[in-house]
């Protein structure tokens, strides 16, 4: 730990400059509770050291403000993701994002995403919940062949658990706040996922696609090696 | 399990087409978190497919983009329905729907339409909660006479073990969030029907009118056939 | 209601002898909580009655004490019911009471005991959890054959949702408390069960097994009416 | 507030000597977590100042420590009450202490007890639940009399709710341990009876027969005066 | 039990019109999710069998809507209260209403002119929280002259505790959902006071100001009879 | 405690004037859920009595109200604070206050005002998350060299503990409601400051920047004594 | 932070040995869930490093153990801590430690002997919780004398409440896990200490009198400095 | 899925023989809940075709009871692990197992003996909790250098957060059921660890260490294939 390697001071905030160095991941900005003067600022100076940035959770209001000092930002209104990226990046690897229901798409999007930002080769597999099986088992060779899974669901959460029993490699579960009374806001799918009888299932906050397209590049990445 | 059979791939959706024969009922729509674009694409093709469509929890908004591609369809406001129904449907059967104040109401006329459209023939008996117990005595024959009750209340949700007492048939305990404070949305009520003393109880989810109304449905059916 | 009809007033207990009339089972004793002396002369009056009883979650020390005053009393270690019954039983119709794993069986059997005390016809089929789903769809005709399933499960409780998707009658779904640290003692299965994106399904308390078979019960008496 | 009023200082305790003048009655001891040799010595200092004592949830071990130094000391291991009382008390007034089931009756006991140590007549009416109507129905005339009842439930504790209607003097609700699963040692019933539809009903902790025997005795008192 | 009284069916309701006889008190309307048709019809059947009506938890819209069938009706924006009342009530007795902040006072205020309106005298006592306990003091001798009181309090609600050790009669507790972070919409303030070590202490639900004012009304009758 | 002691008694409120010589603080402001009258009159009377006035969770339209009465008075939108102060305050001492992230701000800026208003110095140090450590790590003389530090942190709330192990003056926790899903609106960055292995650190309430920046004057007046 | 410093590694344990340089306090011993042996052997090496060793929630099995490598150590059963301290420690400043009850004395005295341990003076004041202020008021010159209040306190825990708006110095709160049924184990008292509407109060965890002991004397070193 | 594939049916339990196929890793045993007789059966049935056989949870006697059948099983006390391992097992790859106190070492043993089982080098980082920051940071090379991180920690659980920000591979974090009070029995890490603001975390049940050496060995296969 060297406390001396460079961050960048703008006094409300301290980029660490340094994370892509330590960790293989530029600093991603989390939108959410930040005004728009401290959101133009961060934007702006990332996109200066690295000539690209990805930001999480933005609101359209946030996009309007970040747009003017960088009229080429990308604002993705499913996912809510508020970006610019380098151009021809090479995807590699193989990530499946996958959904119970249509109404996870945003979240499984912000997977989506995230991983073909940080250079995976994602393969989107949307609408598969385990009231209707034959249609997850029709796709059973495309999730097998995927260095990892990410599978996004509301409700009951029950995706994971029928994948962890079909497949080799690890899979991220994400419970979405899709669903209603005492679904709990997404907590009800998130207690289901951390209890999987499945093996091979570890889990992350609610509705948190970026968190699972993070993790699912990292093992993409030690697969692909 | 045969994965072979047919599902309609829309992508962002991919519809069940094989649940009207393996489970005797064709594929309900969970409108909300659907796009409006989604979801007019998911009504068109169902109804294309059926000759009738039902979804649940459908917006106004909603209602208005679906009604674009299929201007007969009728938008139920109190218990936010949207479906378009075959004519001269024969209701089979007798399940009351019943509820403990006016409040439940829209809860109990999700459920009482969904037996409905399902073909099952519905006694509604409304406002008969326990704090006036002569009125709930008052409809006991009619209660019992029923092969299923689906019984709807917030608050303490304490109508269906009164209920429990006095009939011989099944009795599908729904929880609504009326109430306020401590009701805690509902899971009160849940969680008093979860427990109750009296026997032949069993809950869905807090304001899940429409699981009540198919289990309502499946029960009666084995009771006419 | 007539409340004039008689019970057998014992002062700490007010036996309810009608109801045997008015929904077709007789009283079922809860022995948690009971003095032993309570429970014996509770026992030994409805048996006076009825020729037979009935008490579930009875401990190894009640079973005792009641043997003093009914020496032929049976009591299971397994499902911790204590009982005498009338010989040559006919059970009719077919409900089926499966397992997501070994552990949730103590469950399953006073479910499955409760079902046929009161004359239903059951069909054990344990140990058929998600994480191997060739063996849940080996038993898929025997499953889609049954008037009713009983479907039990702790931890994740995803087992009704797959069930859910393949049959055409009413589950009514058991959670357990199997598990440990998210599991919440089967909280975390109950929220899965109530939430279920599968249809069909209702819930009753952790490790009600009882209440389960008796709803089974119900069904199965409207379907072989 | 006169803080000089004395109080019978022991440094591990302070005995609230003035309670009696301030309230009308005299300090009630919580035994549970006291030290034998502390427990010995209030009793001891009370008895002395009041020659009577009354104390609640004792164990069997602080029984016996306690009738080291008095003998004559009585101790109830239903109700776990630990006390002495003056002879020839006169009881006055009318409270009815009802439970839902026969389980319920160790803390129906600790309320009746107590309200009988403060010179309050109580009528016990015992196992009238929600899912025997009629049996509840036939003490109607009984309950309607009392200044004032204390209503003891576990399980869904719905039986505040169904005397709330019918009778004109305030309930004190009782919720109780007794029940399993999603019960939650009492949280659900406490939650069913603080939400109830009915009114007149207000609510004490989980257990805590000792709160509603006092409360009841003060109704009692401004009655009778 | 006469199941044959009268009750005034309109089909979404079935108002209690026995309830006079047998409580005391003439049918309140819950407002809260009861459409504005529903609301006026009620409203129009109450004032024209009782010449007054009293219902709570009334939005402005829902108060517009009754205006146009009954004019003279009144709506306190304070409390919600929307009420007709008949002239020159006579109050009789005396009930404390006090809060421990300012913040608390639309929820005792329903309390308060719930007393009223059913006969009670009421003396407010508002803005004594235990933050500076002299202020609570002050007052000790007209708290001690109630024949109840009832403390309304957010936060920790602390009060009724100080006041439990002060008093003789008894004391109803109102949680209110005043506060943020931690006092979980009122849920704090309800485990405070149901957990009190002060006696004479029940507890109604969070911001129940009607539930109070009703008990404090009983009580008081008892009193003053 | 003088009971006689003036406060000054407005009816809906009665302002702790005693509260300056008890406590050295004067009464603060909770200006949520207050009426816009209300709030002018307890700021024009606190601002009579004492030259200034201060005030927490302030809406801008309660800000417009005040200043319709008080011009001067300043409303800081992000802390949401109310204030006016007096001129040439001398602050004394060394308070840290210190966040997490950037959205932690608003918290952090409640804190650091009302340490100012009550005459502490504060160094601000934002945006030091465990996430990227050689931030924290480069504060380290600072962050040992204050009498107290006020941490703010959300989502999982682990600043404190790190903290902890570093310095040997007391650390004042503040969990924000910064986060999403299984933040739980902030309880989870509450429980984990609660739970902390690091020693030194006692919490506040989610968002409770008020609360440890009077906190932190507290310890620092007595340092600087 | 200089990694390099020393810790003394003994593989399932290394032994903090720079952190009474760091923060002034020597590494304490969590003595739960450790085995017999290793904590035997953290206890000698602390020892012979400090010539003193302290650890904190000791059973009297690891007593024993420990005892057979320090046969001089000291073990309280009322607190379980387990230590050995250097002879002729001079105390200094004042530190007040308060309990609302007898029961909460063990929580107490953990945090007293701590606090001693660490050289700071204790008053102890016990049982003077708010159900009979004119006890707590009694000692209102003690209590504001103190440098820091500890207030101990189950239940509802109010004791802190009233104490804020009395002293002038900061007060740490001690929820107990005295109590039952909605006390859930001292959650309940937690949440009331953490939404105390009285100024100047922090929380630790349910019973960790260690935490608050340690806390305060940090509060006392600054304010005798 | 091929449904007619074999799995071995013991009626009580269905051994899913086709898993080591489809998933690389042969079924393990859940000993938790099962009897003597069952998981005695089970171990004959497995150990007789693998040649190896490992189970979690197991009681000591379990442990008796199949050392009958197999004497030379091997248990271990710490991490209750019962197991039968093939000889000269070569390891592979880098998987770090780190804990933050000596406490949770038997979860974390749990996961290492797993990760061995399945043939992953494992390296053993124990005690290096963030309230001594500079013990972790000395392992900061060894802990970059694995290909997975598994994060052990109980009461606040923030080592996870801490150790996201130094590496570049996926940690899986455990949360343990170490601590007290409002450690909610290890929910409160769990919480923690799934609101971490640091990167590529992912978190498994409570005290499931089994489940990170499961995910741990997936990730570590990936790498090193």
């Amino acid at each position: 730990m060297d406390k001396d390697k460079k961050f960048e001071d703008l006094n409300f905030a301290k980029l660490d400059t340094d994370r892509l160095d330590r960790t293989g991941f530029m600093e991603v900005v989390f939108c959410q509770g930040k005004s728009n003067s401290q959101l133009a600022e961060i934007y702006d100076t990332l996109l200066k050291k690295y000539g690209e940035v990805f930001g999480t959770r933005a609101s359209k209001e946030q996009y309007e403000a970040v747009k003017k000092v960088i009229p080429e930002i990308i604002y993705d209104e499913t996912s809510k993701l508020l970006y610019l990226e380098k151009a021809d990046k090479k995807l590699v690897g193989n990530v499946v994002v996958c959904t119970a229901g249509t109404s996870d798409i945003p979240v499984a999007e912000e997977a989506a995403k995230t991983a073909e930002f940080f250079g995976t080769k994602v393969n989107r597999i949307y609408d598969i919940g385990v009231s209707g099986l034959h249609r997850l088992l029709k796709f059973e060779k495309e999730l097998k062949e995927a260095n990892c899974i990410v599978a996004v669901a509301g409700m009951e959460g029950a995706l994971p658990s029928v994948l962890g029993g079909l497949v080799s490699n690890p899979i991220v579960a994400v419970p979405t706040s899709i669903g209603y009374g005492a679904s709990l806001q997404g907590m009800t799918a998130l207690l289901t996922m951390i209890n999987s009888c499945a093996n091979g299932i570890s889990v992350v906050n609610i509705d948190n696609g970026y968190g699972a397209g993070y993790i699912a590049t990292q093992i993409n990445r030690l697969a692909v090696k």
